[in-house]
């Protein structure tokens, strides 16, 4: 089976209490792709600028993942800058240039537009319909993220994807403010009631919610239990990497195939935040992951 | 078996945004000893003043909690007010009157100095130690509670403490203001080393961390997903009390009995929170735990 990811591809300068890096490989699409790799085939559609390093896209075939989708465009590549403080737990942006991603229309190529399974990553909703539109045969299963930014300028284009697709996968922050509700448990079933049958809220280092609209029933599973983290950066877009990947490995989507899905997201995503940028995913093996989800499922077994 | 819990017996007034309670009965050892009753004998060692209703002891009584240890002494009962937001994750407190409790010495009285499990519920550290030092025969585990007032202001006898108990359930702000560090999982570990081999971080809607120091691991549940809280008072010591009677209902301490005597104190802490005060306790059943036992294991079976 195989996965097709479109959203962003940036460059990414980035400051935690343990230190910072400028221009590294960044982005929702290079994560997502990145963590899926390990479990499925994947396909990326996005865009870059003439300044985007060939390194970067020979680290993202090296990985396996189908670049042939990754347009190169005049001008420079989408940079975002960002800074977290003591408590690690949400970035403060400190600048943000789209470039090239400002004028961005997704043109899914024909080799890629009957994917088995869809991951639309943070962007606007608009574009995240547009490509929904463009795919030719309705895939297995579709899924896709969005931020606080959509939820306040884009509500209507972002309700209408919802209309549209099986899974959402959004944090706590913005779960409540999509949902307009303090609890999560709320909020959950609220959005599910948008369209999406299943439901994902991320809460960071207190793990995450799933919600299942057909049965009304919860799974929760807590996050790794991390000392350190070094740069939380692209941890969400790991973690849907991670489930998509593995909900495409084992080609389902019941109950216990997305459980095993949100454990493989938990684990990849606690590998990313270890160090900066994707370096710690760049030398990750399936034996590590493998090891750390048998260590994951003792610490939460009944 | 039986456990003996010290602590404080209080009339509590609280506003939460669903509505107030004025003198309701409320006290760390009260939740513990009612939450404990559903699994084991307890006795009760605590004050109250002449204006403590005789139907909050008849209460008790009723759900056979032994009340003998309880002093009825000259002066008013400890009362506390304190106020909760919408987020209803901390309580702001209103006033505190310590009243009798003020100049309160645990007398542990002939009958109740060898306890099998003993519980010291959040009052001065240095009374603490009086309790445990009046113990005759060391129980079978010695589990406390704490605040972030004694960590302030008694940390010397709280640290005395802790090399005297198995055992610390603290929540998430008090973890990392006694261990000096912001990552839980850290925390847990600095706690460990100050002598109890468990501990354990209460994380309110976020659930529950379990640190073993012998093995050196974690175990990590949810909480109960509720769509409302009404009144959070008294979740942490009802939380203690259904871990703590579940330990002593099976008189084991190993991981496998204390990852189950977690789900038990989430379970009840999850029906605390549904009601004003004991309310919800007050009509509890076995059933409706076994219930909700069921319930919460499916919701994190890996």
């Amino acid at each position: 089976m195989s996965i097709l990811v479109v959203g962003s591809v940036a460059l990414d300068t980035v400051k935690t209490p343990f230190g910072e890096r400028d221009n590294a490989l960044g982005g929702s699409a290079t994560y997502f792709s990145t963590s899926a790799s390990y479990f499925t085939e994947v396909k990326l559609v996005g865009v870059v600028g003439q300044d985007f390093p060939k390194e970067h896209v020979a680290f993202l075939q090296s990985k396996k993942v189908d670049t042939s989708g990754l347009e190169i465009t005049d001008g420079e590549t989408f940079r975002w800058s960002g800074k977290y403080e003591f408590d690690m737990n949400e970035a403060k942006t400190l600048d943000t240039q789209l470039n090239v991603f400002e004028s961005f229309q997704p043109k899914i190529p024909e080799t890629h537009k009957k994917p088995d399974y869809l991951f639309l990553a943070n962007i606007n909703p608009e574009l995240q319909l547009e490509v929904l539109n463009q795919i030719e045969e309705r895939p297995k299963f579709v899924a896709c993220d969005t931020m606080n930014l959509w939820i306040d300028i884009k509500k209507p284009a972002l309700l209408d994807l919802l209309k549209g697709v099986d899974c959402i996968i959004l944090n706590d922050g913005e779960a409540r403010m999509l949902a307009d509700v303090s609890s999560l448990i709320k909020a959950a079933k609220e959005i599910s009631s948008f369209g999406p049958s299943h439901v994902i809220i991320k809460k960071g280092e207190h793990g995450a919610i799933y919600y299942e609209k057909a049965t009304g029933s919860f799974f929760m599973i807590p996050a790794y239990p991390l000392e350190e983290v070094f740069d939380p950066t692209g941890a969400g877009d790991t973690f849907a990497g991670g489930f998509m990947g593995y909900i495409s490995s084992q080609d389902s989507t019941d109950r216990e195939t997305i459980k095993q899905a949100m454990i493989r997201g938990t684990v990849m995503a606690s590998f990313n935040v270890e160090e900066f940028s994707l370096d710690r995913l760049a030398t990750l093996t399936h034996e590590e992951i493998d090891q750390r989800v048998g260590l994951f499922k003792e610490i939460f077994r009944s």
